[in-house]
C-alpha cells in the first residue's frame, strides 16, 4: 500500500467597495471593476441578472444599466439585455429561474472569464450566484446587493444558496465573488420593513464582536428608524467590516469544521422562518433569536440583567421586533415547536451544535448544548405580559 | 468611496491510497479513512453509491459492501443500501440520476460532516462528486475510481462535472474530495477497451513530464497490452503522481487564469468526441489527439521525427488508436470540422487559447494559437497511407 498526500492552498482576495449611483456614467467603479484584472485584450463580457422587485421600485433602472454599458461598449460588451428574475425567498426555490440564468450563460457563450453581475437582495444574489459558480464550475460574480441585509452580510460573502425540500440553502456551494459593490442609493427604495431588518445583523455582530458598536445603534437607534441615509451607511460599513474580518479570521472559510460564530441568534431564527412558512423574514427572525438567545445568556449568568435591558430596549427603539408568538407555539405532542431547531441547526452545521452567546456585550462564547428547561424559562421571560406578541 | 480588500485562503489535503482489495474486512484503508478525521464520538454516516456496469461485471460487490459496514458497525453507520447508478457517460447527462443522489442525501439527514463513498468510473465519480459538493455546499466526499483513466487522472483531481446543452461538464465544481482509494483488483474487471484507454493519460503526461517514464511505457508496451496488473499499477501510480504534483503546482487548481499544460493534446480529443456523439471514448480521442499535436509539434521543429515516431510507435503496440477518419471529416461549407475544436477549447479554458505541445519529449511548451494550414498537414501526415483508419 502507497499513499500520496494531495495539498492543495487556494487564495482568493475581492474588493467589498461601499458607493453611491453605480450606475451612473460618472462613476466608474463598475467599469474598472470588470477590466482591471482581464487578462485580454478582448472586451469583458457580462451578463446582468437585476431583481425583479427592484426594477419595480427604480424607475428607468434596466435603461440606465443599458446606457452605463453603451458607453463604455469599448472596453465592455453586454451579452444580453438585462435579464430580470424574481425577487425574495421565492426565487430560491424556483428552479425554473436558476436554469434560466444557467441557459443564458450557456446560449451567451460567457466562458470562465466572462462576468456575470447580479443586481439585487439576498434572495437574487443566493439563486443568481449558485448558477454562475457551477456554470464552467465558476464565473466571475459581481455582486451588487441591494437591500441593508445584502449589503451587510449575505450579499459579501462566499456563499450562495436555492432552498431545497423544505430545508433553507440545501444546494448551493462557496464561491468567493470577483468583487462586491455596496451602492446606498438602492437602500432608498427599500420599504420600512426591508430597510430595518437588516440591522438585525448590525446588533448580532455587535453584541458578540464590538461593545462601542453596540452603544452606537442603540444611541442612533431613533435615527435609524427614521431611515437617516448617513447613519445607515455607516451602520452597513462597520456590520460588513466585521463580517468580512470574521470570514478572513475564521481559518475556515469554507467551514469544514462546526464553529460558526456569527451565527448568535441564528438556531432560533432559522426554525422560525420555516415555521411561519417564510413570512416571517430573516431580519427579523434573527432579531426575534438574539433577544432569546440574550435572555438565555442572562439566565445563564453570562451577561447582566442590565445588558439584556439594553440589548432589547436597542433593538426594539429601532424598529425590531423582540418577540414571536412562534416562541409558545407547540406540536401535536406538547412539544414546543422551536426546540426542534437546535438540532436542525446542528444539521446545518455538520458534526457537533455550535450556539454563540454573547459573554459579556462585546465578547462570545461558544457552547455546544443548550439546556432545554432553561430555554424555556427564558421564553416565559421574553413573553409580553400586559400585550400580544407585536410580530409574526 | 472606500474600499475593504477581503482576503480568503484555503488549504485542502486528501489522500490518495493504492490499495488492494478495499472491501475485503481485513483491509482497514475505508475504515480509516472514514473514522480519522471524524471530531466527534458519533459514528461515521455514509452513503454508497456505485456504479452500475461495475455492479454487474463483480459478483456479489454490494453485499462485499454491506459486509463490510456491518462488521465495523460500531464506528461506521450505512445510512442507506449502496445506491446503484448508471455507468459511463450517459449518466452525465443524467439529470435524474443526480436529483437521485441529492434526494437520498436529504432524506437520509446526511450533513457536512457526512460521507459519500463513491464506487465506480470516472463518469459515475463526476455525476455524484456534483451531487455531494453541492448539497449543504459540500459533503465528505471518499472516491474510489475503478478504471484505469479515474485512478490515474480524472478521479484523483478536484473536478467533477455534469454534460449540458451539448457541452461536456458545463455544470460542475471544484471540490476536493476528503480522500481518494486506488484498488487495483477493480482493474480485472475492466473490458480491454477501457483497461488500455486509461493509458493515453500516461502518455499524455510522460510525453511533456517525463522521458523515462515515456520510455518505460514504450518498453512495456507489450506487457500493458497482455493486462499484467502489476506493470498496470505502477503505471497507475506514476500517472497518478505526476497529475497530483501538477495540481499541488500549478498555483491554479481552481483554473481561474487560463494556463492548463496537462491538457495535452485535448483540444483535438474533446471535439472528436463530441463530433463523434460520445461513442468514441475519452481515452481513445486523447489518443488520436496526442498523435496529431505530436505531429504538429514535430511540423514546428518542437520534436525530431524519431520522437514522433517513437510516439507513434509506444501507444499504437498498447493498443492505442493513432488516428480516427473523424480527423478529416468536413462540414457543408468543406471546412474541417475538427478546427472547430479550437475555440471551443479556447472557450473551455476561458480567456485565451493556451495549447501545451512537447518540446522535446520530457519538456514542454505552451502555445496560445495553432496554425490551421499546419493542423491540416499534420492531418494528411498522420493519415494511414495503405490501410483504412483503425477506429473511429
Amino acid at each position: 500500500m502507497k499513499t500520496i498526500v494531495e495539498k492543495v492552498a487556494v487564495s482568493f482576495s475581492y474588493p467589498v467597495v461601499f458607493t453611491r449611483s453605480v450606475f451612473d456614467p460618472d462613476n466608474r467603479t463598475l467599469l474598472d471593476t470588470l477590466t482591471k484584472k482581464y487578462a485580454t485584450s478582448q472586451k469583458s463580457r457580462v451578463l446582468v441578472v437585476v431583481d425583479a422587485g427592484l426594477v419595480k421600485a427604480t424607475k428607468g433602472l434596466l435603461q440606465q444599466i443599458e446606457t452605463y454599458f453603451s458607453i463604455y461598449d469599448k472596453r465592455l460588451s453586454l451579452v444580453h439585455p438585462p435579464l430580470t428574475v424574481t425577487g425574495g425567498e421565492a426565487v430560491k426555490t424556483d428552479f425554473d429561474e436558476l436554469w434560466k440564468v444557467i441557459d443564458l450563460i450557456q446560449e451567451t457563450h460567457l466562458d470562465r472569464h466572462g462576468f456575470v453581475v447580479v443586481v439585487g437582495g439576498g434572495a437574487v444574489q443566493d439563486m443568481t450566484g449558485f448558477a454562475a459558480s457551477i456554470a464552467h464550475r465558476g464565473l466571475r460574480i459581481v455582486r451588487i446587493p441591494t437591500t441593508v441585509l445584502s449589503q451587510d452580510d449575505a450579499g459579501i460573502g462566499v456563499k450562495n444558496g436555492m432552498d431545497y425540500a423544505g430545508c433553507k440553502n440545501f444546494l448551493g456551494t462557496f464561491a468567493p465573488p470577483f468583487a462586491v459593490i455596496n451602492d446606498s442609493e438602492f437602500l432608498k427604495t427599500l420599504k420600512d420593513e426591508a430597510w430595518i431588518s437588516g440591522v438585525a445583523e448590525a446588533f448580532k455582530v455587535a453584541i458578540i464582536k464590538d461593545k462601542a458598536f453596540f452603544n452606537g445603534l442603540c444611541k442612533h437607534a431613533a435615527a435609524i428608524r427614521k431611515r437617516d441615509l448617513a447613519v445607515m451607511e455607516q451602520v452597513v460599513y462597520r456590520t460588513a467590516e466585521l463580517h468580512l474580518k470574521h470570514i478572513m479570521t475564521s481559518g475556515d472559510p469554507f467551514e469544514t469544521g462546526s464553529a460558526r460564530p456569527l451565527d448568535f441568534g441564528h438556531w432560533a431564527a432559522h426554525r422560525m422562518e420555516s415555521m411561519s412558512g417564510y413570512r416571517l423574514t430573516h431580519g427579523f427572525a434573527v432579531s426575534v433569536g438574539i433577544c432569546l438567545d440574550s435572555t438565555y445568556a442572562f439566565l445563564k449568568g453570562l451577561i447582566s440583567d442590565a445588558e439584556r435591558q439594553a440589548i432589547l430596549k436597542g433593538m426594539s427603539e429601532c424598529g425590531l421586533p423582540v418577540w414571536s408568538p412562534l416562541l409558545t407555539r407547540k406540536d401535536k405532542n406538547g412539544n414546543l415547536e422551536i426546540l426542534a431547531g437546535l438540532d436542525q441547526f446542528r444539521e446545518h452545521l455538520g458534526g457537533d451544535l455550535c450556539v454563540t452567546l454573547p459573554a459579556p456585550i462585546g465578547a462570545r462564547l461558544e457552547l455546544h448544548s443548550m439546556d432545554h428547561a432553561v430555554i424555556e424559562e427564558a421564553i416565559a421571560l421574553l413573553k409580553p405580559k400586559s400585550r400580544k406578541g407585536k410580530s409574526e
